[in-house]
C-alpha cells in the first residue's frame, strides 16, 4: 500500500450550487486532480503518458459524502494507489478540510490502462518504471 | 419497484474531454437531470420541494462505465426509485445511446431528505403525496 | 441576416451556484448548444464537420446579463449567424425565459474555421453547401 | 490603476474538450479564481463579503483567445481592478502560460455590487476599507 499523496486546492465559486455547498460531482474532479498530481509526483506526468499513446479511463467509481465543502475553503485531496497489477489500477481518495482536518468525502476510482484504440495494455511491460513505483498487488 | 422513467438529452461539446469522449463525471450530472425529471413527472418539481424547505443531498454514489458516449449523440437517461422509506431514497440509473440502445453507464445515488439546517426529515409525514407516489420499501 | 433558430433546454442543478442562480459561464455553454443545434438543423452536424477535419474554435466572445436564470426553468436559446464569409463566422444569441419571454442574457461568439493543425481554411471552398446555407457577408 | 495580481493554477483534465485543448468557458472560471484571489489578497475574502450580505454578480464580460491552453500546463492568471467607483467594478485579466510567458487569453468582467435582494449598494459607504484598497475611478 502506498502512503497518501496530498494535493491542495481552494473551492471555486463555480463549484458551488444553489444549496450553498460544493456540487457533488466536483469531488470526483478533485480526485482526478489528486491522481494526476500523484503520477506527476512520481515523475510520470499523465500528459506525457497520453502522448506515448496510453490512456487511463475510469471504469467504475464510488464516492461517499460526509460533510459539505464550502466556497473558498482550502481542501486537501489525499490520494493513494490501492491496487495496480500493470493492467488495472485502483486509486483511493479522501477530501479533507484543511482548517480542521475534517473528512468531507472519500471514494475510489477504478481504471484500465488502454491504448488509443481502447485495447487493454499491460503497463508492467510498457512502462516498467511506472509499475516499479506504483505497483501494488 | 418503479418502472424506468426516461429523459432525453444530447451530448454537449462542453461535456467532452481530450480523450474525445464524455468526461466521466458528466454521467452523474445526467443522472441528476434524470432524477429531477422523474420528480417533476410525478408532479413534484424539485425546485418547489426546495422552496418548501426540503433538500435532497447525495450521501453516496456509484457509477459503472461500459461504453463511452460521444459528442452530439442522443442519450436516454433511465431513472427509477429503488428504495424510498420517507427518510432515505435510492435512485438507480442507466445511460443508453439512443441510436442503438447500447448501455453506456449505470449507477446509483443515495440521498437523505433534510431541512435547510441539514436535519433529517421524514417525507412520509411532510409530503405524504410524494411518498404515496414514490414509496418503495 | 438569418432568422433566429430556437433551442430549448431546462436549467440543471449543476448549473446553479451559491447565489441561487445560474453561474454566469453556463450561458456560454448554452450558446454553444444553440450554435451546434443551428448547424445540425441545416444538415451539417458539427460532429461530422470535425470528422472531415475542420474545427471552429472561439476566438472572441462577449456576454451581457440582464436577468438571472433559475434552477429548473425552461430556457429558449435563440441563435443566428450574424456574419459568415467562409473564413470567419459570428453568431449572435439570446437566452430567453420560456415562461414569460423575458430576456435573460445576450451575446456573441466569434470563430475562425481551421484545420486540425489550426491553419485557417475557407469553408466557401471546402464546404460550399454550408456556405450556401449560412453565408452572410 | 492597480498592478497585476497573479494567481497560479494547473489545467485539469476536466477542463479540456475533444479539440484537445481547454474548453473556452474555463478561462472565465479562471478569471473568477483570479478576482476572488485578488480580493482575498486585500484582506476581503469574497466569502466574507457575501456573509455580510453583498454580492458581486457579473453584468457583462468579454474574452479574447490567443493561443490554447493544454492539459496539465501551469497557468498564471493576472488580474487587476480597472475601474471601481463603489457601485460598479471592472476587472481585467490575462491568462499566461507559465513555461514561456505566452499570452493565452485576455478579457474583462463588469460587475455591480448588490444586496441579497439584488438592489444596488455603494461599497464606498458599506465597506470603505475595500474601496480604499481597490477604488479606481
Amino acid at each position: 500500500m502506498q502512503p497518501w499523496h496530498e494535493t491542495s486546492l481552494r473551492v471555486r465559486y463555480q463549484e458551488t450550487d444553489k444549496m450553498g455547498i460544493v456540487y457533488h460531482t466536483n469531488y470526483l474532479v478533485w480526485f482526478e486532480v489528486g491522481r494526476t498530481d500523484l503520477l506527476r509526483h512520481h515523475g510520470m506526468a499523465y500528459s506525457q503518458i497520453e502522448q506515448m499513446g496510453y490512456l487511463l479511463p475510469v471504469t467504475d467509481l464510488e464516492c461517499h459524502y460526509v460533510e459539505p465543502a464550502k466556497y473558498e475553503e482550502e481542501i486537501i485531496v489525499k490520494t493513494k494507489v490501492e491496487f495496480f497489477n500493470g493492467v488495472r489500477i485502483v486509486f483511493a481518495y479522501e477530501a479533507v478540510r484543511k482548517a480542521d482536518g475534517a473528512l468531507l468525502a472519500h471514494g475510489k476510482t477504478y481504471h484500465a490502462w488502454v491504448d488509443v484504440k481502447m485495447r487493454p495494455v499491460n503497463m508492467k511491460k510498457k512502462l516498467p518504471e511506472l509499475y516499479a513505483k506504483l505497483g501494488v498487488e
